[in-house]
C-alpha cells in the first residue's frame, strides 16, 4: 500500500468508528429526550454492542499496525502527522480495555440512568446506590489497569483534560479556596440585590422564544440542530452538520431556560466551529477537551450572556416580552437580579461564583472514592457535610443534594474539575479577545456576536486536538492557565455591583 | 463446544446484528421526525456503516459455520431448529449481496431520501429522477444476482412475503380486476354519502386526544412507545418495550390522523406481541412478513376502526369533542362518510375499495421498472394514465401523483403488494375471529379489544415467523389466502349503505 492510500485507509477505519459513536450518540439522546420507559433494556442492550464493536474497531491489529507504520511516514503534512500519533496515543490507552470491561461499563451505566431518575424523582439515593457502587467499583478497576502516578484519579481525569493531574487541580483550588471562597462569601454578605421579579411566572413558550432568538443571534443555526426538553441539558453531535442541545424550563424560574440555553449553544458553536467535515472522526476533527469545551459555553453563558453590555442590548426585547413580570424592572435592578450570588443546593443553576464551590465537592468526593477514602453509601453525609463547610447551606433531601447530577450515572468521573477550569479558561480567553476584538463591549451590546465567534473559530475552534491546552492557550493569550484572569474578571465586575 | 453452547453463541451473534438493525432503526426514525437538514450527510454514511457492518456480521463464516453445524444437530428444540433452518437460509441469500452493494444501497437511498422530500414538496419530479434511476438500477442488479425464476420481481417480493410470486399475484390481481374494480364502481356511482362534516376545523390536538384514546383502548401502551409527527405514518421497532408509530395530520382532514393512528397501532400491537423477549433478533421473534403486518394494521383500520359497532360505541365521544362539527351528524350519517368510496389521488388516505387500485397501479409500475419494459423518467406518464384508466382521474402534479409515497426513495420495490395482500389476510382472519370470539360486534361496540388482540396474540403474534404465510392462515382460518372473504366482507358492508 502507498502512504496515501494507507492514510486514506486510516481514515476510513476512524470514519467508521465515529459513525458507530455518533450513531450512539443518537441512541443516548432518544434515551434521554424520547424513549418510552420500557425501551430501557434493549437500548441498554443497543449502546452496549454499539460501543462494543467501535472499541473492537478502534483496538484492532489492523489500525494499530497501519498506525505503527504511518507514524514512520516522512511525507505526512503536519495535520495529519498529527492525527497518526494522536489516534496511535489514543489506541495505546484504548487497548488497556477489555472488551468485557466496556460491555459491562455500557450495560450498568445504561441501567444507572434509569436508577438515577427514579431514584432523584423520589429522592432516594437507595435507588440508585447499588449501580453507583457497581460504577465506581469499575472505576476504580479502570484506574488500576489504566495505570497512574500519584492519585489514581488522576488515570480518569486524562479522558476530560490530558495532561491535568491532582496536583495541579488541587493547586489551583488551593487557590480558589484562598481567593474566590472569601470573595464569594464578601459579595453574598453585601450584595442582595431583589430577585423575586425572576421568579414570576414566565410561560415556557415565550421564554423558549427569547431564548431561541439569542442563540441565533450567536450563531446557532437550526438547520444543523435543534433544541428538545430533556431533564438535564447538554450538547450532543451526531454529524458535522447536526449538533443538538437540550433544554430544561420551569415556569417561575427564568434563570433556568435562557443561561442553560446559552451555555449548551456555546458547546454547539464549538463543535460546529471544528474542522469536521475534512477530519471526519479525526483528533484534528475533535473538541479539544472536556475542560476546553467547558471555556467554550462558559465563555457565553458568563462572559457575554451575565454582562451589562449584553443586558444593555436585549433587556428592552425581553421587557416587551414580559411586561407585566418586567415592565417596572429598571435595566440595572435586572443585571444586578441575574447576577445574584447566593449559595443554593442546585450547580447548574448557581451563580458564576459559588458554582466553583459545588465543583470543588464533587471533585473531592470523587477523590475520596477513587482512593477508597469513602464508600458510595457514604456519599450523602459526605455531600451535605461539604456543603455545609463550603456554602453554608444543608440539602434537605439528596434530590437536591448528590442526586442533581446525571454525570455519575454515565460513569463520568474526572468530568467535574473541568467545569471550573472551563470558566478559568473562558476568563483568560475574554481577556485577550477584549484586546484583540476593537468595540467589543459596543458588538455585545449591539447582539453582533459574529466577529466573536469568528474569534473563537480562528483562534481556538479550527485547532481542534492539535495544540495541548496550555500550549494552545500561550498562542492565543501569550501564557498558560493562570486562575488570576477569572479573579480579575469576577473582582472588576462585582466591584460595580453594590 | 457443546450444541447449548452453539445454540447461545448463535444467539449472541444473532443479537448482536438485532442491536446493529435496532439501531439503524432509531438513526432512520429520527431522520424522519427529528434531524435537522445538514445532518443529511452524516446520517447517510453512519446508517450505512451500520447496515455495512450488520452485513459482515451476518453473512460472516463463523455465523455461516455455527449454523451448518447447528442444523445437523438433532437435540434442537422446535423453536430452536426453525430458528437455525430460517437463519441459514436468510443466509444463504444474503451473502449474495455484497458489501460494496449494501453500502453503495444505504447511501443511495438516505440521499434519495431527502430528494424526494424536496421533489414532492416541489411537486418536481426531475429532483427525484437521478437518484429513484440509481435505485432502479441497483434493484434490477439485486435481482440478478439473487436470482429468480420467471419474472425479475419475484426476487424482489421474497423480502417482503416470502414464497409470493408473480404469478399468484397476477392471479390475485386478475381477480380483483374482475370482482373488486367493477364492485367499486358501481358502489361509488350509486353511493353518495355527506362527507362535508369531515373537512370542517378539527384541532390536531383534540384529534389526537381521541386517537390516542381509542389505540390505547385498543391495548397500545405509551410506556411502550410513542407517537411523533412524520411525513409518512410509520411504525418502527426499536427494542421488545419500544415500538414507536408516526402520525401526520391536518385540520381539515379528519380522515387523515385517525385512521393512520390505529392503522400503525395495528402494526405496533404485532410486534409487541412477537416473542421478541426470549428470541431476541431471531426468526421466531420477528414478524412473519411485511404483507402479514399489513394484515393486523388493515384489521384494526378497517374492520374494526371503519365498523358501524365501533361508531355506535366511540360517536358519542366523538361528538362532544367536536359539537359544532358533529353535533347535528347523526351516527349514521358520520358511518356512511367515513366509509365513502371515491377515487381519489392519496393512495393513504384512499378508502377501503378503491386503495387496491392505487397499489396495483403501483405493482404495475415496478414489475415494468423491473423487466426495464419503462424507465424511471416515463413514471410520471405511466402512472397518471392508469390512474385514468383505473381510477378515473388524472393527477394534476407529481405532489399528488407518482411523488407521494416514500416507499421508492427506500428501495422498497416488492413491498406495494403485501398493502393489498395484507387486507385480503385482515378478511380471512376477520371472519375466523367473527367465530371465534363471543359477542364480537358488542365488545367492539362498547370498545373492549382485549379478546381481539388476545385472539390475535394467540393464533398469530406468538407464531413470530414459525409457519409460512399460507400454512398460518391455514391453521387458523381452514386454508390459505382466498380472497372471497374479502369480497364478502366488502359486498356485505356495502349491502348496507345505501
Amino acid at each position: 500500500m502507498k502512504p496515501d492510500q494507507k492514510y486514506e485507509e486510516y481514515k476510513m477505519l476512524m470514519g467508521r468508528i465515529a459513525d458507530l459513536d455518533f450513531s450512539n450518540a443518537v441512541l443516548g439522546w432518544d434515551q434521554q429526550v424520547y424513549m418510552p420507559k420500557n425501551g430501557a433494556e434493549g437500548r441498554g442492550r443497543q449502546m452496549a454492542t454499539l460501543s462494543t464493536l467501535s472499541h473492537e474497531l478502534f483496538t484492532s491489529e489492523k489500525l494499530e499496525s497501519l498506525l505503527r507504520s504511518l507514524n514512520e511516514d516522512s511525507t505526512l503534512d503536519d495535520s495529519q502527522r498529527f492525527n497518526v500519533q494522536r489516534s496511535l496515543k489514543d489506541v495505546v490507552r484504548k487497548k488497556k480495555y477489555s472488551e468485557a470491561f466496556v460491555s459491562e461499563m455500557a450495560l450498568t451505566t445504561s441501567k444507572a440512568f434509569g436508577a438515577w431518575q427514579e431514584a432523584r424523582s423520589k429522592r432516594d439515593f437507595k435507588i440508585f446506590e447499588p449501580l453507583l457502587s457497581k460504577i465506581v467499583e469499575l472505576k476504580r478497576q479502570e484506574a488500576d489497569f489504566l495505570g497512574f502516578e500519584g492519585h489514581p484519579y488522576n488515570a480518569l481525569v486524562e479522558d476530560y483534560e490530558p495532561g491535568l493531574r491532582v496536583s495541579k487541580i488541587d493547586e489551583i483550588f488551593d487557590q480558589v479556596k484562598r481567593e474566590l471562597f472569601p470573595f464569594t462569601r464578601e459579595i453574598a454578605t453585601r450584595f442582595k440585590p431583589d430577585t423575586s421579579f425572576l421568579t414570576k411566572t414566565y410561560p415556557k413558550s415565550k421564554q423558549w422564544e427569547f431564548s431561541k432568538r439569542i442563540i441565533e443571534k450567536m450563531g446557532y443555526d437550526f438547520e444543523s440542530g435543534r433544541a428538545d426538553d430533556a431533564p438535564h441539558p447538554f450538547c450532543t453531535t451526531f454529524a458535522p452538520g447536526d449538533v443538538r442541545i437540550t433544554i430544561r424550563s420551569a415556569e417561575n424560574e427564568f434563570n433556568m431556560m435562557l443561561f442553560a440555553a446559552i451555555h449548551e449553544a456555546g458547546h454547539a458553536l464549538y463543535e460546529l466551529g471544528l474542522p469536521q467535515e475534512e477530519h471526519y472522526g479525526l483528533p484534528k476533527g475533535s473538541a479539544l477537551s472536556m475542560a476546553f469545551h467547558e471555556s467554550q459555553s462558559r465563555f457565553w453563558e458568563n462572559s457575554v450572556g451575565r454582562s451589562f453590555s449584553f443586558w444593555k442590548g436585549q433587556y428592552a426585547t425581553l421587557q416587551n416580552l414580559f411586561p407585566e413580570n418586567l415592565g417596572a424592572v429598571s435595566l440595572e435592578s435586572f443585571y444586578r437580579g441575574v447576577n445574584a450570588v447566593e449559595p443554593s443546593f442546585i450547580r447548574v443553576e448557581a451563580d458564576e461564583l459559588t458554582y466553583h464551590a459545588h465543583i470543588y465537592i464533587r471533585y473531592l468526593i470523587e477523590k475520596a472514592l477513587l482512593a477508597k477514602e469513602i464508600e458510595v453509601k457514604d456519599i450523602p453525609a459526605f455531600w451535605n457535610e461539604r456543603y455545609q463547610e463550603f456554602l453554608g447551606i444543608r440539602p434537605s433531601h439528596d434530590g437536591e443534594g448528590c442526586l442533581q447530577d446525571v454525570h455519575w450515572s454515565y460513569g463520568s468521573f474526572g468530568y467535574f474539575p473541568t467545569y471550573s477550569f472551563g470558566s478559568f479558561y473562558a476568563a483568560q480567553l475574554h481577556a485577550s479577545m477584549k484586546r484583540d476584538v476593537p468595540d467589543f463591549e459596543g458588538k455585545i451590546e449591539r447582539g453582533e456576536f459574529n466577529s466573536i465567534l469568528k474569534w473563537l473559530r480562528e483562534k481556538v475552534h479550527i485547532h481542534g486536538k492539535r495544540y495541548p491546552t496550555d500550549d494552545l492557550l500561550t498562542r492565543v493569550t501569550g501564557e498558560g492557565l493562570n486562575v488570576v484572569h477569572f479573579m480579575n474578571y469576577v473582582r472588576e465586575k462585582y466591584a460595580q455591583l453594590k
